[in-house]
């Protein structure tokens, strides 16, 4: 499970950063990737990464603001062509399946795939085998949201030595006493999985907020994430600015992951008004209030360990 | 004026070839830029170059395909953002306002100047002081047009030593009498430009042509063109794919620039399936039949002069 960050300005690309996308990478996990928001060019940056697109299964638009959303016809397009063909679903707000199939339609194009949307809505937006996604509206100029995903927790280890001791020698055996919830033993005898697992693994939380004001509102949603992607156009001393343009700040980014027990945070979203000489000052300011932060670049990778 | 090439791939953008778009700089005849298709990036293209978004006043799309249009939002949106404002008159085929009034007015775009849309139709497209500019229907899966731009011829050079035979000493009299059809001179005598005045010189003629498959219908549309800018997506010998798909190999360009007595080709929408490796081949096969042809490449820059 991984992080990639495919676009991390905002408003307007510059040559350093391109507008919003972020992937999260789920190929061990379920053998697809999820992309949240799609800017303009979202397609031409996952060509300098090992990202298929045809492997992108879910999109999810956290707003429908132009450096979030214009990048997506273009890319579904090219999911097309490259042999797509995979059921598609785009969660997004109001609006999104308007613009997709207006776009599509008046531009001749004919998807080899099955597109699905569903218009978000705050609460549980899915959950499937192995995860749950959760959706809350966030506080921005137009209907702007976050995702909550949290990975289900799984089985723990299975205890080797426990099944020694009870005379089961290492085989097959092993996989499926951790299987099934009991197995017949060749000598008749029936165990449990129960008596030789360890402690459940515990599943990750990721929180992916869309364009917002610091609200300490969001604290509970994102409470206890193993990372926190959080916007950060302006710096600490822009406050106003990010009240007035409904963006949020470096340090009131780092205070959300603070107030929120959060494991880590990642700042995106920087306005081109700051260059890399500005990235210390703006990721100091941060680690200042939260340490454990990291100031996202275009194609910056996080690991998402257990 | 000057052909700056952004895009010159075809469906998709590759590593290389970014998606349609060609930019004719006007800045000397009337500090503007024209800029003809907007494949999805053209903004971020723009970025490598010296040309400034709020320069751009008029934007024609041949046709609907996204690999010509996806760009178009957020080309205008950024427009907006760095302070456009001036007029800006799209040209494009029925179906282009209401793809773009879709996409600014879901995005919640609020542009800072005024957009019209004229609905492309065969015939003389519109004419101002300097240029007028004509469009053809092609021959396209889709309708797809292309575009002449003719320049008016313009007045010859100013007869310096017939004005000194004549008592006229250099000064800004010179260009009054450029200026004006008649002068009257300090002593005052009329003078008639018309009698002092070289041939007119004759105004240059691009003809940029959109997707098509090839026709030597389009020859007297092109006649005599500067410059003509045809599509090549495939090579000689793909001649029944590029029937099936309804464009143009190489040699077909070819044989219409050598048909239609133009000075220059410019070859562009190169498929993805030619490499570096094969673009002497390509090239090679269209000079056999018409020896003054260029190969576009992203950020190629075509002067032309008079």
């Amino acid at each position: 499970m991984e992080l990639i960050f495919l676009g991390t300005g905002s408003g307007v690309p510059s040559k350093e950063r391109n507008v919003s996308s972020l992937a999260l990478t789920l190929l061990q996990e379920q053998n697809s990737i999820w992309l949240f928001d799609c800017g303009e060019a979202t397609q031409h940056q996952i060509l300098r990464t090992s990202i298929k697109p045809r492997k992108i299964n879910k999109i999810f638009i956290s707003h429908l603001h132009g450096d979030h959303l214009f990048g997506l016809p273009g890319l579904l397009s090219s999911r097309s062509f490259q042999g797509g063909d995979d059921l598609l679903t785009i969660y997004g707000p109001k609006g999104i399946k308007e613009y997709v199939e207006t776009s599509l339609q008046l531009s001749g194009t004919h998807l080899t795939y099955s597109l699905e949307f569903v218009e978000l809505s705050e609460g549980k937006l899915f959950e499937d085998e192995a995860f749950k996604v959760y959706c809350k509206k966030l506080h921005h100029g137009i209907p702007s949201y976050g995702f909550r995903i949290e990975e289900k927790d799984k089985l723990g280890e299975l205890l080797v030595e426990k099944l020694k001791e009870k005379g089961i020698s290492p085989g097959p055996i092993y996989q499926q006493i951790k299987n099934q919830e009991t197995t017949v033993l060749p000598n008749g005898e029936s165990v449990a999985r129960v008596d030789f697992l360890g402690p459940d693994k515990k599943g990750r939380v990721i929180s992916i907020l869309g364009d917002t004001r610091y609200t300490e509102n969001n604290s509970e949603f994102v409470s206890g994430s193993d990372v926190l992607v959080h916007e950060a156009t302006f710096n600490h001393e822009s406050e106003q600015l990010a009240e007035q343009y409904f963006h949020s700040t470096t340090t009131q980014a780092a205070s959300l992951a603070k107030h929120s027990s959060v494991r880590k945070l990642v700042l995106t979203h920087i306005s081109s008004r700051y260059q890399k000489k500005h990235y210390h000052d703006l990721i100091h300011e941060a680690k200042a209030i939260f340490p454990v932060t990291e100031l996202a670049h275009d194609f910056f990778v996080m690991d998402i360990s257990n």
